[in-house]
């Protein structure tokens, strides 16, 4: 059986700041029709901070969807046609003030296939010159450095609840034990 | 400075199947007043099924937004008022035909805070019934069982690019090596 669906109409609904929405009439594998509700999202990247102590840096910012203050792992919307790698440079700089020396690309992910097109890059950095940041105009955050083992735990306690930050922290305990 | 935004205004754009999407005015902490896209959607569940020979059980299935067939763990979406545990053992049934005798919550996240409602509740299951799957008429998928060390390499070859089946495989992986 061939999975794939045909678009048989594609109709916009809302073309936004950060994200547009559209409703495609497919044709699904046994022939009969359905629709599907996708998001559009240029794709973000974020950055796993890992200093010389173990230390990860962290960012608390108010997200409005989930209508609470989340600890992340620094992250940003990628601009049309952007290197990954010099956003995350940007971004990094821009939340934390910190340009990192060694930069090394993780893996790349979709953060909810099931109806969103981001696609996220996650990058390990380490190796700091630290400076201050610079946040965009509607960006307001704190800044936090924690134990990457305490890190770890927060996933499980629920005091780090964001997916790609619970993804790099995963990575970065496995890598930093040797795994 | 406290983070909260406080919304003057809330707009609903389109009302669909799976997802609502809605944009809010909101107030800034400086004061000033800026615009939040915001996608809502009921939430989901997601299964590590994880049986004696440490092998995972996947499904393969075509995602329309990202126009690709991907490779991800059993997953559903929650109805209205569902039990997340409950809906977790009838999605792997319907989607495998797996019954588990043994359900173990991992833990809860957000796939895409800045601009999605969604959580996402993850379990571990083992110790299995086979039977028939039973899938939702416009669901088309193959199912796949692969040693957990071979699923873990495809996170990073690129094989496995679903958030929520990183972040599963990434558990399983180091419970089983029992760290």
């Amino acid at each position: 059986m061939d999975l794939f669906e045909k678009t048989v109409q594609s109709r916009e609904i809302f073309r936004g700041r950060i994200l547009n929405l559209r409703v495609d009439r497919v044709v699904l594998p046994d022939g009969n029709e359905s629709t599907r509700e996708i998001v559009e999202h240029s794709g973000a990247v974020a950055i796993v901070a890992i200093d010389e102590n173990k230390d990860i840096w962290l960012v608390k910012q108010y997200r409005k969807a989930v209508e609470e203050v989340l600890m992340e792992i620094p992250a940003g919307t990628l601009e049309k046609g952007e290197d990954p790698l010099e956003c995350a440079q940007r971004e990094l700089a821009e939340e934390t003030g910190l340009q990192a020396r060694n930069w090394q690309r993780i893996l790349s992910y979709y953060s909810a296939p099931g109806f969103v097109t981001e696609k996220l890059h996650l990058f390990l950095a380490s190796d700091f010159i630290e400076g201050k940041n610079n946040l965009d105009r509607d960006e307001f955050l704190y800044t936090v450095k924690m134990p990457l083992d305490k890190a770890y735990d927060a996933i499980f306690s629920g005091d780090i609840k964001d997916g790609k930050s619970i993804i790099g922290i995963q990575y970065a305990c496995k890598l930093l034990a040797g795994g």
